[in-house]
Order: structure tokens, then C-alpha cells, then sequence
């Protein structure tokens, strides 16, 4: 039988045309009208700009749309992490399935670790180990998802939330970040969207994109206010620890006291390790709130649905989060303290590029678009693509975060391809300037 | 603020008794209508049958539930495996993310691997990797679940994969397999079941939970059948080459330009790691059939939303698919069949429990329960949990894998354990003979 031959049959059990492409029966589950544009996400965004690239150019590109260094050898991730993994592999301990929520000594690994921040003890039953964030923000979205709920996120944010949520039917609503006041919650913003359907709010600490590290202060009045709002903070601490100004960092599990919180972490930034996929989702509740509520049992049917990180990593786990030096944290965050102060200093000379305020932490920054400067620059993605093509830098559109008329720039590359791409970037912006 | 006034307010303002555990806004999505029983999945079962353990049982528990030999030393994986992560992991080329569909070189080398055994040369981008097979399978039941959408399922079989059907809401329709016929496919039964909303049909190969190698006369029966009610047939092929019968092993993706097939793998079985979490989902399609139905574009939005196995373990994966000796199958496929011949030889001498066939793959066997031989023993739940209070020996109750007054029993753990857990279970067995 021919290949059409068989083709008529699917398609006769099926009725459909000869042509369709996507069969309803078929079809990719979940939300069927949520096709995301591929701008709004971070990958799709990239793949996009990349494509956009002048093969022609020899010149090598430069990657300031991912935060993710780990391709520069300035910023290998510590021999002991690597170590640790290769003694757990080699052990022959962890060949094994984990239990879907984590072997117990990486659970209390993260717990001690993420202790030393907080001023009382998790226990490893706080503790959920993930494939990452991405896993762990995706599994509190589906646990969070219900018919009538609704989200609070911030506008700049990380697409993944967006993403997620939609993917699940929980309706998003924004609140705004101060670009005026150091990146700080619009509480009246955030107070304003909200209505009794509110599950959660999002914070981002140190924040993705903008750079701002919260002040205990700040926090504190998130927590009251998201107390009133009688919903639970999420907090993306991912960035946790990559801070190098005046604010330290402060994790939002101090205030779960005041309001159930939930944190997100990995060691994907602080070991510049993205790629090991070692990540997890910790409960601080310490008025049992979460338990009451069935939070932490539709936690464990989330992962038990799910797949858990390889074993032999989860047994490095206590290694890497105990034996990393002192020296090996503070020069990565020399080292992208550096590029964040050259990339702030070099914005300034560019035309029509500004930042409202100095980075502070994690590894991009928020730099506002004034278009009226240009000629022929449409908006963020345009800008983007022009610079993609002419100058083979890979700088991210704000749209991609919520936030026309910007664009979301990652620092945290090797200085002198830093410097090179801002090189660029200015030379483009120049060229573009209607004074030129 | 006192927890119990804070309560009040999360409680007001959702309108929910004191009392509820579970507010329906916070409820893990998905079909809220689906609880598995607790003996319906493996997991599930396995806990209930261990906290049904005598605690002052001073034996060592024998564990012939799960089909995991990597607890035991002789079943070690090679060390080429482990310095293949432990070269990869140190090599600091792969701490970056990798694609969702995992990386080229990879893909690559699993397409290499698969095609030694294939009429045909599979492309990389054919390959998409998984988290194991659980997430490859979870991934196509996604893709596969529509409003009206049912796939076939064979009776007995693994619970997974009705587990995450019914997760998704995608109709679970059983055909049988023939026990007095090495559990072939009982093709009438399947065809009685299958109606025009019959998107696919799988099978287990080698037999998981029956032990038996279809032979390939009879698999290219069934992808005949299939392409007759134009469904694909997808296959879990986890214990691939994990066979020492009559029977070799052939892949299901012979026979794709007979019907699209889809074949779920991972290095979990034959190289003993099912920790690693390293497997993939690949599509058999010579006629181009998933593609232009959507399908390929379909697993890639699920991967897209999913989590990709870390990129160290992908890199480790060329060497270790194409550096693995011969030997070292040898040496675990012959562990393997001693301690299935042995568990085979030994329950022929147990009351009341029946092997209708040899085992001639995978890692656990199918026995049938005459209970009229037992006084006292309601069930197959019933006998387990007896058993594991009596004789601290853990064996899945066929309720688990959709087959009533069977039970599922895993051989493959060191042969000494398996030796004494039949000596138990046979003394169970005649200790609660009517006999006796």
C-alpha cells in the first residue's frame, strides 16, 4: 500500500481534509486557543532574533538575550560541584528511582542551606526537589489553577509564569514594578487587580529582569499587603545570593510568618550550572496554612505526575551546597558585578538608551527604548531584529517581558564581549539616530 | 496576629469552612474527578504493601515489587556508563541548558543505536529526548488526549499509562493479551474495543508485567490491525534487549511504513539506571504520516512546556550507547535469566500459584492465584499485604497492572534475595493452604 494510500485512511477514519494539519483529536492538550506568539517567550524570542542573523557577518555573535554565562570559561562552575557529581555517579548509590519528592539528605541539604537565611529552621519537609525553577514554578501554576482563579504578576517579569499559567487556564492580571523607585511593587497597582478570586502573587528577588534587589522593608510590606489580600507570595529566588549593591539579598521565606510564602530556587545561577536541571520549591508556612489548605498534597500529586531530577545529582546535592568556597561565589559575583557596572556605565553613551537605575543583582538589566530618537525603528522587536542582523548582537525585546518600548540586556557574559557588544550596540544606535 | 486569626481571613475570604483540606480554587488541576486508588499504581501499592511490614520481622525484606535491580551490587551498571557522565560533567561543556527536544549529538547517537536494529536509518530528528520513559509516555498521552479521544490499552499491563490517561482525560479502552498464547495480542478483542475515535494502541516489549517477547510474525500482525482502524501503535520498549528466550527482540519501528509507530526507550533497564532518568520517545514514520497530522509539532510543544533532561547526561549518552561492551549486557541478560528460571522453577512448586508460560524478557512474571486453594485470603491485595506482614516479602497484587487474582513478581534482584523470597512465599502459601 502507498504511503497516500494509507494517508486516505487515516483521514477517512478521521474526516478530515486532505490537507489539515492539525487533527482535533490529536491535538496538543491543555488550553487549544493558547498558541503563544514566539516573541513572548524567552526561547522563541532567541530563536527568532537568531534567525534574523547576517551569515555573512564574521564576526562572532554576542549572546546578551539569555542570562546564562556558563558558555564562557571566565565562569566554569567550581570543581567541587562537579566533583560532587562525578563521586554520586561513580558511588553506585543513586542508580535508583528517588521518591517523586526527593531523597531525604538532598531535602535536608536544601533545608540547612536555605536556613542559614532565615530566622528559624526549615525542615526537609518543606522541601520538594524539581527539575529546576521551571519545573517547580510550573507545578505551583497547576496546583494553583482553578476555574475562577487569578494570578498577580509583574510587569517587566519572566515569561515562564505568563506562559504557564495560560497554559493551565489560571487567568493572569498585572501589577507594576516602579522603574522610578528602584523596581519596586506598585502595591496600590498590585491591590487594584486584585479581587477575591486571587490565589497568589509573584515576586522576582533578585529581580528578572531589572536587576533590583528588594530591601527587607519592601518585603516586609509585600507580605502585609499580600496578607490583606488573604493569597500566598511566590517568590522566584533563583538570582538568590547574586547581589553586588547596597540591598542584600533577603529571601521572602523571612515574612512566612506574616503570609504563606513560596520559594523557588535552584543552583543554576549562583553555580552557573543552568543545564544540571537541580532546582527546588520550598513551603514557608509556619502557621500550617499550606497544609491546611491542601497546598503541599497537591504539591506531592503535581510531582508524583511528574519527573523527578536524576538521583545520582540529588545525592551531590549536600556536597555542592556545603563544600562550595567562599572564593568561588564572590568572584563570580566580582565578576558580574563588573560587567553589570560596565554595561550601566556603557549605556549611558548610547543614544536613545536609558537605565533608571544601576543593577544590583541577578544577570540582565531593563534599559528603556526612546524611539523618537531613531528613524525607521518601528518598536522593541524591530529594534531588535535590525541590531540581530546588522550588528549580530542578540539583545531581548522588551514585549518578551511585558514591556513594549525596552529591551531586557544580560550583563553577565565575559567583559570584553560585553564591552564588544555594547560597542555595537552603540554604533547601530547611532546609525539609526535621526541626527545621523 | 495570631495562625488561627490568619486562618480566618484565608478562610473568609473564601467562603470555606475551617474544616475544608481542599479549597477547589487551590486544587491540583486536571481531572479533579481522578483519585487513583492507592493499589492502582505501583508506587501506591508498593507503600501500602511496606507499611504493612512486620517491623520486628528480623529478616531482611525481599523486594520483588519493583522492577529496579540497581539496590544490589551485582547488578552495578558499568563503570564506563559512570565515567561517561563523570567525563561529560567535568568537561564544563554542557552546564548550559540544552533545546527542549534535547541536543543533536544525542539525538544523534540514540538514532544510531535504534537503527542497528532497523530496516531502515532513523534521523536525529526523529529522536526526542525524555526524562526517562515516564515522561516520553506522559508526553505522548498528552499529545494523544482529545474531548473524544480513547486509546487502547493491553490488560494486564503498566499503570502508568492508564494513570496518565486518565489524567488527562483521555478515554482508556483494555484489550487483552492471551496468557496460553506467551500473551500474544488478543487482535479480535482489540478490535472489538477500537471505535473512529482510536488514536493509538499500545503494547509492552519486551512484556511488562508478563515476561513474554512478541515475535515478529505477530508484531507485524498487530501493526496491520492497527493501520486497519488508522491508529498508531505505540511502543514501550524500556526492556528492549533485555530478552533470553526463543523469541529475540524486535523493535516495533520495523514495521512503521506499515502504520506510524512511536517507540518509548530509555538506558533505565539495560544498563540498570533507572535513576539516571534518561530516555527517549521516537517516532517510526516513514510515510510521513505524524508529521502531517500534527503529531511531531504536538511532542514539540509538550517538550516546550516540559522539563529536558540535563545537558551533562545528554552528553554523556554517545559514549555511553556506543562504548558500553558486549559483555557487560551479557553478563546482566544472563543474571537475569537465572533469576527468572529460578523464580519459574520455583513457583511451580508453590500451592495455588500458576506460571502459564517461561519468561523470556524483561524483569518480572506474571503467576496466577487460585485462591479456592487458600483459606482466608480474599484477594490478591489481600495475599500480598499478608504476605509482606508475614513473610517480609514485597510482590505487587495484580489489581496493580489491571489483572485480578494475579500477581506481578519481579525476578530480577541478586539471586540469593529472589531464592529466599520464593522459600518464603511457598511456606506462606502452604501455611495458608486449605491443606494445611
Amino acid at each position: 500500500m502507498q504511503p497516500q494510500q494509507l494517508q486516505l485512511i487515516f483521514d477517512e477514519k478521521r474526516g478530515m481534509e486532505n490537507n489539515s494539519t492539525m487533527p482535533k483529536k490529536w491535538g496538543f492538550r491543555g488550553n487549544s486557543e493558547f498558541k503563544p506568539e514566539p516573541q513572548t517567550t524567552i526561547r522563541g524570542a532567541i530563536t527568532l532574533l537568531e534567525s534574523n542573523l547576517n551569515q555573512s557577518d564574521n564576526r562572532p555573535v554576542i549572546p546578551m538575550a539569555h542570562s546564562e554565562p556558563s558558555a564562557f570559561p571566565c565562569f566554569n562552575t567550581t570543581e567541587i560541584a562537579a566533583d560532587a557529581i562525578a563521586d554520586a555517579v561513580r558511588s553506585t548509590k543513586f542508580n535508583g528511582h528517588s521518591p517523586t519528592i526527593g531523597i531525604l539528605p538532598a531535602r535536608r541539604a536544601v533545608a540547612e542551606y536555605l536556613s542559614q537565611d532565615l530566622p528559624y529552621k526549615l525542615s526537609p519537609d518543606d522541601v520538594f526537589l524539581t527539575m529546576g525553577c521551571k519545573q517547580a514554578a510550573q507545578g505551583i501554576l497547576q496546583v494553583l489553577a482553578g476555574s475562577k482563579s487569578n494570578i498577580l504578576l509583574p510587569k517587566p517579569g519572566f515569561p515562564y509564569f505568563g506562559y504557564f499559567a495560560q497554559l493551565y487556564n489560571l487567568e493572569v492580571r498585572y501589577f507594576d514594578l516602579l522603574p522610578e523607585k528602584d523596581w519596586e511593587v506598585d502595591l496600590d497597582s498590585l491591590v487594584a487587580v486584585a479581587d477575591e478570586n486571587t490565589v497568589a502573587m509573584l515576586i522576582i528577588n533578585p529581580g528578572n529582569p531589572c536587576a533590583n534587589v528588594f530591601t527587607y522593608q519592601h518585603l516586609k510590606q509585600v507580605a502585609e499587603t499580600a496578607k490583606k489580600l488573604g493569597i500566598l507570595v511566590l517568590s522566584d529566588e533563583v538570582y538568590g545570593h547574586l547581589t553586588f549593591g547596597e540591598n542584600p539579598f533577603v529571601p521572602m521565606g523571612v515574612f512566612g510568618s506574616i503570609t504563606p510564602v513560596i520559594t523557588l530556587g535552584s543552583i543554576s545561577k549562583r553555580w552557573i550550572v543552568p543545564g544540571w536541571r537541580m532546582g527546588w520549591l520550598v513551603t514557608h508556612d509556619t502557621n500550617g496554612i499550606l497544609k491546611e489548605h491542601g497546598i503541599i498534597e497537591s504539591i506531592k500529586g503535581f510531582l508524583d505526575a511528574s519527573t523527578e531530577p536524576p538521583t545520582f545529582i540529588q545525592g551531590a546535592l549536600p556536597d555542592i551546597l556545603s563544600k562550595t568556597k567562599e572564593d568561588f561565589f564572590s568572584k563570580i559575583v566580582n565578576l558580574i558585578k563588573e560587567a553589570a557596572n560596565s554595561c550601566y556605565e556603557g549605556i549611558k553613551d548610547v543614544p536613545g538608551l536609558t537605565c533608571p537605575t544601576k543593577p544590583e543583582g541577578s544577570m540582565c538589566l531593563m534599559a528603556k527604548l526612546d524611539l523618537s530618537v531613531f528613524d525607521g525603528i518601528k518598536d522593541d522587536l524591530d529594534f531588535c531584529l535590525k541590531l540581530a542582523k546588522e550588528e549580530s548582537v542578540v539583545i531581548l525585546p522588551g514585549i518578551c517581558v511585558g514591556y513594549e518600548s525596552w529591551l531586557r540586556i544580560t550583563f553577565a557574559i565575559d567583559l570584553s564581549s560585553l564591552q564588544d557588544g555594547i560597542k555595537r550596540l552603540k554604533a547601530f544606535c547611532e546609525r539609526h539616530s535621526k541626527k545621523a
